[in-house]
């Protein structure tokens, strides 16, 4: 059980989350995933041998995260090549799996470039494979590598933004190890503060529907040590207007050239309030998160997700408990309909700052987004 | 299974929900109360014999919300009154019950004062146990009245408000007939407006933690054939943003002199976002949730709940199936500490206007207020 780890002073460290890795066992290569949907309840691993399995993962959110869901899709694509199947067919299943998450396409696009370009150098399919599981690899490796400079990059800002220190971070939903090659996003930032012994609070949204703040940051917050109090969503109003939040840091899905930020459903409310509040509200993402091809915040398309998330509540305990079909037990009367977006789109003007392995924007402009872009190695070599 | 009942066409009605009744069966009068924690999954009554038990029905919010609460402290006074129990007592312990419903308050002085004054006036301990029970029906029907002149008020401010009809209301927790003792306060109004065919869509809030959205609102929306869509608390943000949101109708469970509003944790955000998107935020409550003695926002006690209404998830069902010792299922990691207020306090520069039903009151004013209080019989006989 996860729920049995001592919280750590700062300095001492838990073992790293085995989120996603690539293994070789005598029966052919697997992708293995830590299935996000039990935790913080059990630590089990999911074991896909084919893309169609990945793409259940995705779509059911056992992996999931923005980063985190590029890596998956580049291994994806090397699983399909090293075990013979349909590259092209792997790719199309895959790039649709979610239609938000950017990345999920950039981490495909990079793997399928790198099988293709060793093909049309005259590789076989073993050694086209073999570039394709490269590629995914050094997508992984360089996502820890950007992790480790988001978490610099935002802890500067907000060292600038609030000079006393002692910092109460507001976050929602899950962008921690999770998500995430390295340390993730948001959380990473929050984490390097922790490090630091500046963080005087973590303010962690239990992010309905599927909770994963509850469920997944209070976990990777606990398992840090970290001074974290759950709330719900709609109790973030209350700590504004008590002036118990000195910053937002969210991650996101999508950014658009404009600057615009797709992310987790509940980030634009918590952007409004902390723009009535005069706190900064703060996006950490890699570039890869950047789509220059999505022009604004109304071109993003969101994904629509199913009602029975809302009408009914989960737990990872509940499948065992007579649950139905879907796994959860109805709240609302049978019949109900619900609307239940997965993003929600914040307009630039609401964001403080953006916050990459490049370096911080903001203002956040169509102009800065362009020239964050052009210094990335991912977006000049997608 | 309240699941069952089929959504009705306008016009048509289900009975009346026996929500709270008086009774007298041969072992001794009794309260009994519609169970609000098992809705919609079942329709169970808690037979309450004396105060004790009724005070637990409070603190569990088996029976809530803010006008009902006022009457259910008023049957409670006349129940310890008629059974021979210490009246002062039962008055301290009602009182004191939930600390910010200021109604529960007025109902317990209201009939714990027509006690004394037949005591002064030399009755016996039965007819003045009799006079606790008449105030405590005055009450009950005097608030079914006000339901009725609140829903007559408030859709003509909406027609002034919205002229083109086919409004689409957001609401917030549970405000309908299981609040009161009529057909409520907020809900009490998008009904009216149903019933006249310009309601367009009620848009539901689940209402974490306790979901009285999905549970209860949603429930008696089914039961009167509204068209209503469930979302999660931090969906809003979306529907305004995308222009679906014309209106938004709240209750309140404790209106201070300059007209701060205490209601469900939730509604302050909510104000905000409709501030920023100028859309009406209306809130609709009987003169008796004004509390003159509470000058402004910052004096209100909000109630702090217990952390596992966070922590765990709960549906009806959940009790049968292996829950923990508060009938949930854990969900953050164990040891996860919460910030839980029951309630948020929305100024009054955020409140376009306040239906009572004295009349609507818009802009909000200490002074305007104070007019209508004036106005409002509870209000002069307290």
């Amino acid at each position: 059980m996860a729920d049995h780890y001592v919280q750590n002073p700062a300095g001492t460290e838990p073992p790293t989350l085995p989120v996603l890795r690539w293994d070789e066992p005598p029966e052919g290569p697997v992708l293995v995933l830590l299935d996000q949907t039990r935790l913080p309840a059990e630590e089990v691993e999911l074991v896909c041998t084919d893309v169609p399995a990945l793409v259940r993962a995705i779509q059911t959110l056992a992996v999931r995260g923005a980063p985190l869901l590029g890596i998956a899709g580049a291994y994806g694509v090397a699983l399909a090549a090293v075990r013979g199947f349909d590259v092209d067919e792997a790719v199309a299943l895959l790039e649709s799996a979610r239609p938000t998450a950017v990345n999920l396409g950039h981490g495909v696009r990079r793997a399928a470039g790198a099988y293709r370009a060793a093909v049309d150098k005259g590789a076989d399919p073993k050694q086209a494979a073999r570039a394709a599981l490269a590629a995914a690899r050094d997508l992984h490796r360089e996502d820890a590598e950007d992790s480790v400079r988001m978490a610099e990059q935002g802890l500067v800002l907000l060292d600038e933004l609030l000079p006393g220190g002692g910092h109460r971070i507001l976050t929602h939903c899950n962008t921690g190890a999770l998500v995430s090659g390295g340390e993730g996003t948001a959380f990473a930032v929050a984490l390097a503060a922790h490090r630091v012994g500046r963080l005087r609070r973590l303010w962690v949204d239990e992010t309905r529907p599927l909770l994963q703040g509850a469920r997944l940051t209070a976990y990777e917050a606990a398992r840090s040590g970290m001074p974290y109090t759950l709330l719900t969503d709609n109790a973030a109003g209350s700590l504004f207007a008590a002036g118990e939040v000195d910053a937002v840091l969210i991650g996101a899905d999508r950014i658009a050239a404009d600057g615009s930020v797709a992310n987790k459903v509940g980030s634009y409310p918590l952007a409004v309030l902390a723009k009535y509040h005069h706190v900064p509200f703060i996006v950490v993402a890699p570039t890869t998160t950047v789509d220059l091809n999505t022009p604004d915040g109304a071109s993003i398309e969101v994904e629509q997700r199913p009602g029975h998330e809302v009408t009914e509540v989960t737990a990872p305990q509940i499948a065992a408990a007579g649950a139905g079909a879907d796994g959860g037990l109805p709240v609302a009367p049978l019949g109900t309909q619900a609307y239940n977006p997965a993003f929600d789109v914040t307009p630039p003007d609401l964001v403080t700052a953006i916050v990459t392995e490049e370096g911080a924007l903001s203002p956040v402009t169509g102009g800065g987004i362009a020239e964050l872009c052009a210094r990335s190695r991912q977006v000049t070599i997608s």
